[in-house]
């Protein structure tokens, strides 16, 4: 039976405060929905059965290169991590698998960490690599690159640790590799940007290699930072070229906020389903960098976009289309838990909204060039308030109407407060 | 024997002022790159065998949708244009081919047209098709779409009128044909994205059939404008598809001004290079979006850095590397005239540069990571001043060493505007 | 009584079909709305009483640099651009006012003009002046400047410009003149940015000194375009100064598409809001630059946002604070009449959701630093569907529940098509 | 006598080297410059005469919230840093003056501070408050913001913070106060913008009393980072709107790295020039964000077009104008000490190509709007090789004709490494 980190008790309390509202404006929905031709039970079956991985890295306080500020009862390995995880799913029921980070979540023991994740009722969901940090001990440095650096013993220990991470992750059930590297330069001359990329290429290739049958390698482009002239994997563009090169398993990563100013991603989304090669997301928000902020605190309406493809992609059966949902994000001032609870909570609104888009209706209007009602169809799906769906798919499947509610009323985070020494800050001075 | 527009005379006299100097300067700057290896003569050669296309649309005075604001002597047709343009080259010994644009420089006549240029010592250059704004009495509007128009008539429409572009290429000497189409959407759900490039590529598809063999097809991205949403050819990675998707004849063409804010554009260069699809460029400088500047008046140590991977891979010898220069741009304030002129030499200022470049200091400071040398190596052949060897090379090729000051004194501008009647003002109200 | 465009009967049995429905999802929002202690009818009532401006030029279909694609049915004069706004307002119930372009709308008979827009309800919004496009005949030219032009004649020509500007505003009970001014440069150097300033700061001064007593001046501050080098007037900080040194009745004016990529354009309306400097908006909504697309088509949070701190002002009654409200887009590819109306819609949306945000809870979150619920609360607000608010304020005060689906249903877009002669395409080749 | 840091043989020894190339080239040069009718000497001395602050944080690896990968010899505390700042200064001449952040210089004996500083011919430019980090058993965080806090005993603690900086730089020499916050927000509805900002008005208004009558106060203005919706101080409007609001004695700091994409910040400075509130500059170049990289190495034509102003006010002696230069650059991937020396090189030679602008004729272009000669004379001026002033000036001033190499011969950094420990790497995780 699953560990719960939050007593149910204080879950059905809150939820029975809240249930005769849900109720009411649930069937008021389905009355709305019906008039349009929509049964809102298919909906909230699929809202419900939606997951989106959990990174678990996230659980901790984020920061900047100018300062971290702690947060009380940060988790200090990944047994604390995974707990945090698991109360993230227990409240949502969205967020049954937790994405580990090597070497950070790097332990000893993989069954004793299995088992824990298997108490909470947790899974493993694509395994990333660190090559854009350096581990105490590490023997060769990755200041000047990794998987792209120039010394070729450099890029073997790269290639060796992504290896490793599979490894890893067989241990543990996942069927994926996340592949972000920070390689790039910052001043013009500084890096040969045909044969750094040659190089990358190559030790991608030799990871591949070891990439089990049924595995998926995700490689994850950005613009910039922590290079900030150029990155080796800078855009869709390569990264498109990278998933071709290295075969069908290699498929790329989208995270919403490495691209240029004004992009239009659901494009460069609709693009990638159509030749095959979109892997999946990393979901935050941002208004200017990768700011990494909370899922559709920003720019909703983009958010919704993009699922708008998605969901575009699934009703037509698209070839090969299987996306992996991560969210990848910095907490940087809200309790980490809860901002991860109501991302999951946004990722699901955009679906839901998605869904009950008009797609004949859609479909006529741009067939005819209608632009004015295609616009109309779309933000008539978006105005939709799917908030009761998205509870009611929590409730039915044992999580909480309002789960920042009842994660407060829990005192959770007082509790681990009181069972984990402070971490401390820092960052001060990375200027 | 050549046409020329501007009496020799008056180049000769102000040669003549200059020719000290410029020898005095050329011969001092000679010595400077002796010291580092470098034999002067062999970059002049180099310089001299550089050439650039100019757009026969560049000699008009451009606008914006608020207005646009006519100048004397404006040409009316192909054949002043052509003028114009001979008067660039005689100059600058730079431009020895300009670039059509269908129907705008449509004429019953080839084989006049062909006799015109012959007599002014032009040939001519890609050929640019229009299905972004209607002609007079054109059956289909491209109001909404051309390529990838939803109507199959449209695209029909469309994919002939390119055809028609392939003839009068071939009847006039032109090798290549650019396609840039305006196609997108102004609104999310306007288009669907999938579907219009399916569209677009099956119009291309029909295009490409009828490519001579010894022709190349370049396709041109930009981000917006005149799509304010999505745009169907939107970057580099589209137009790589599309490239890949044509077939061997097909290549990407880069508009300086083109891409999203920040973009690294040597880098994209780079790429298409290395994936044997560089088409080649349209020259020009932004500062915002698409602001068709001269070329080298923003930001010239980024058109270095594009010569720099340019010469990079001409120094190796890239596989199937043959880009075609081209300048598109739009001359709002200036005599267009004296802007392709500067815009030509900026171009090869650039080209100049780099090729100065301490290639093999280059390679062992990025082998050895020295990120601060290799940024020096690239600083110090751009502020190098290389007009010595621009102005030797036009003037030992029969043209200016200074054109804008020749072009002033032979009292072009004003001749051609007691010939030719002033053109309308306009675009007041296409807000 | 208001002469009526569009046939009473028809809007009655468009609305006929709908009430129903409208009235109770409008039941079912009250109660809702009323769980959280809000009253719909004071919601209702707000909105009702929200009004905002339409462009004359609006009314007309847009275009870009590239071309303009006509629509059937175009108006070719002030009278039948009023008719068309009176069409928009007769079923929005939102848009009593027109804004004129001068000379754009310029008639010999100011009675005549003024008597059709009382015989069809409408009155006349802030006048606009026109120095970024010459007029037939204009003596000076403004291609290289106007208000700040080195030439103190073509200065005085469009300071006498303004003037007349006023006067025919006080003809038609306008009581305020918006300056808007392309000047700027495309090239580093071509303009001294000091000397430019004082000059236009001189203009303006000269123009302010005629404004009448009750009247404000608004300026508009934009980025870039038509200039693409620097812009006099080129974001707040230089609008602010302008509106300090003119004095008391000069306010600045907010285009939410005139800003550099990311701004947070709702801090900037905070600032003018605080130092007593907000003359109002601009509204339309933009991806990349100027766009001019329809209000809430693209980022519809932002819209939010920005009416957030309008009613955030609103509440606390800040001093000093009556913002002028106006709609300015380019149609290029739907019917000008359905985007202002829908465009209409969008922003009494925005300002019936500011309404509904829960001020004092958002106080005490802002007060402890509770960043996830402070935006949790207005996320809340914002996925409030407002529809039955915004359709019941128009039809109780006489409008259409739907009014796209009222005006399409009228046929009257086919019947001006036959009254008005086909308008020219253009704009091709002035790229 | 001034300690120093490298011995004088060594750059003796390597100057001697260099001596004749460079008496030859400063020849050439000055015979050109006399054709253009200028003296190459005045330019010479001007160049001489100007100094740039060096940060003391700029002497220690920078780093990213990814990570920060030590190298060897880094500084352990202020008087390390000196002894770098020293060498800076020894090779260059440029660099008198260092400027601290207060904590991370603190140090008990200010005294012993001030004589190493003495000894090593150093003294102290701005000092710089910090309240974006917390401070090791500060008593009150900043995680939620410091001047704008809605916590007024944390504001108060920011304040006096500020204050004690005064009395530091009181003690040791500085003339001004830089106060740079990181205040903002990460979500819309986090913070109340207005409110905010009476709270840092007020807080500034405090230390504004404390300022002693020949102090100036420097406020920066940051579009984002560490804050990432919205930030307190976010651009120079607001910047400009403190500096009024405290007195005559504050002005704008304006960083080149802290604006929005595209925006034109040369006219920024003429702005502030013009209404007299530029207090200076942090220096550093940049591509994307704050990359804080060399200055210089991205966009030098940039660089060149802010001296421009700068020397533009001066020669027409612009009221109230001497603005404090300084370098604020993070050096990740290079040996800080050579990134500093060349970025002060770099800043001098684009004060060296303004100062031969031939301003007379740009003067004539400009009133004759004669955009594209305007454009050359910038250009002229831009493309003319300075280095052998800038080298003269050193030579002349006891430095070094080329820094890096005399540095790298003189085998300081190894040095150092031999004898200051290894900092620890850091900053993985802080994602």
């Amino acid at each position: 039976m699953t560990e719960q980190r939050i007593a149910a008790d204080v879950v059905a309390a809150d939820n029975d405060r809240r249930a005769a509202a849900l109720n009411a404006d649930y069937a008021t929905l389905g009355e709305k929905l019906d008039r349009d031709g929509i049964d809102i039970e298919v909906i909230t079956q699929k809202v419900a059965s939606f997951h989106v991985a959990v990174p678990s890295w996230g659980v901790g306080t984020g920061g900047t290169r100018f300062a971290r500020f702690p947060a009380p009862g940060e988790p200090h390995d990944i047994f604390d991590k995974l707990d945090d995880c698991a109360v993230i799913h227990q409240l949502t029921r969205a967020t049954p698998t937790v994405s580990l980070h090597i070497p950070w979540d790097k332990v000893d023991d993989l069954r004793r960490l299995k088992a824990h994740a298997d108490a909470l009722g947790l899974g493993f969901d694509a395994i990333n690599s660190n090559t854009f940090s350096d581990a105490p001990g590490q023997e060769k440095s990755y200041k000047l690159g990794s998987l792209s650096h120039t010394d070729a013993a450099t890029r073997r220990q790269a290639v060796e640790h992504n290896i490793e991470c599979i490894e890893i992750g067989r241990a543990l059930g996942s069927k994926a590799l996340t592949v972000w590297i920070g390689d790039g330069s910052n001043f013009p001359g500084q890096s040969h940007f045909t044969r750094s990329f040659e190089r990358y290429l190559d030790s991608m290739k030799a990871i591949y290699q070891h990439l089990p049958a049924n595995w998926r390698l995700f490689t994850e482009h950005k613009m910039y930072e922590p290079a900030f002239y150029s990155t080796v994997v800078q855009d869709w563009g390569t990264n498109y070229l990278i998933a071709t090169e290295l075969g069908e398993k290699a498929f790329c990563l989208v995270d919403l906020g490495h691209h240029a100013p004004n992009v239009n991603i659901e494009m460069i989304v609709a693009r990638l389903i159509q030749f095959g090669k979109l892997g999946g997301f990393h979901f935050n928000d941002s208004k200017y960098g990768d700011d990494d902020l909370d899922t559709g605190s920003i720019d909703p309406f983009r958010l919704f976009l993009v699922f708008n493809e998605l969901v575009d992609a699934e009703e037509r059966r698209a070839e090969g289309f299987a996306p992996a949902h991560m969210i990848d994000q910095s907490h940087n001032v809200t309790d980490p838990v809860e901002s991860l609870m109501r991302s999951a909570n946004e990722i699901r609104r955009a679906y839901a909204q998605a869904l009950i888009v008009d797609r004949a209706a859609l479909d006529t209007f741009q067939e005819d060039n209608d632009a004015l009602m295609a616009s109309e169809t779309l933000k008539a799906a978006f105005r939709t308030d799917v908030e009761p769906i998205l509870a009611q798919a929590r409730l039915r499947t044992g999580g909480a109407i309002d789960p920042i509610a009842a994660y407060r009323a829990s005192g959770y985070r007082r509790k681990v407060a009181e069972q984990r020494p402070a971490v401390a800050s820092g960052g001060g001075g990375i200027v």
